[in-house]
């Protein structure tokens, strides 16, 4: 059993091409061997957003804070606080927050094979 | 992909014996057939509890709201709105709701091939 706080995690820059702003916190990743599955937690600055792409592996997303969109690169579909996505194998998608003050918070689980 | 918005999602009494005042809503379940695993939504009441029990599959539980606490059977652990907890396979877990006034409100996250 792991038990932990989000706060005490880690808060790291996203690097990667395209994402504006955002942090992420490996709540349960590769060291926790017996997860079957990676839970983090996002953070995306006001008017920031992460890359528009895709994968080979699905997302489940819980918006926690925050008033945003996911864009799917055709259209977009408001998020907030309660909403949740199943983004599956292969779609495009980017989540973009529209505030100009507020932080976008979200969770992000995926499964152990497509995560780094 | 699919969105949604979890207070549009039913509502429903989780009727295991040893739960006390528990709701739970299938964000995304069996009817999702690319879900790679299974997010639900839970509510228990104030001074409720989800029962004490064990089984063959991982829980990765993030509070939403509330305080509460973990109890493995020995001991207790706090739980506060951005918890996270990662409970493996055949270990005792109970989560109770300690406060008389608010909702305790967390996700519960499980692979599909233990969802029920």
């Amino acid at each position: 059993m792991k038990i932990g706080f989000h706060n005490e995690i880690e808060n790291k820059t996203v690097d990667i091409e395209g994402a504006v702003g955002v942090k992420i916190r490996w709540l349960i990743g590769h060291s926790d061997k017996n997860a079957p599955f990676h839970m983090r937690y996002f953070e995306v600055e006001p008017l920031g957003n992460t890359p528009l792409h895709t994968h080979n592996g699905e997302h489940e997303v819980y918006i926690l804070e925050g008033n945003g969109v996911l864009n799917n690169g055709e259209k977009t579909f408001p998020l907030k606080s309660g909403s949740f996505v199943l983004v599956e194998k292969g779609e495009k998608h980017q989540f973009k927050n529209l505030s100009d003050k507020e932080y976008l918070k979200f969770l992000c689980i995926i499964p152990v094979e497509s995560s780094r």
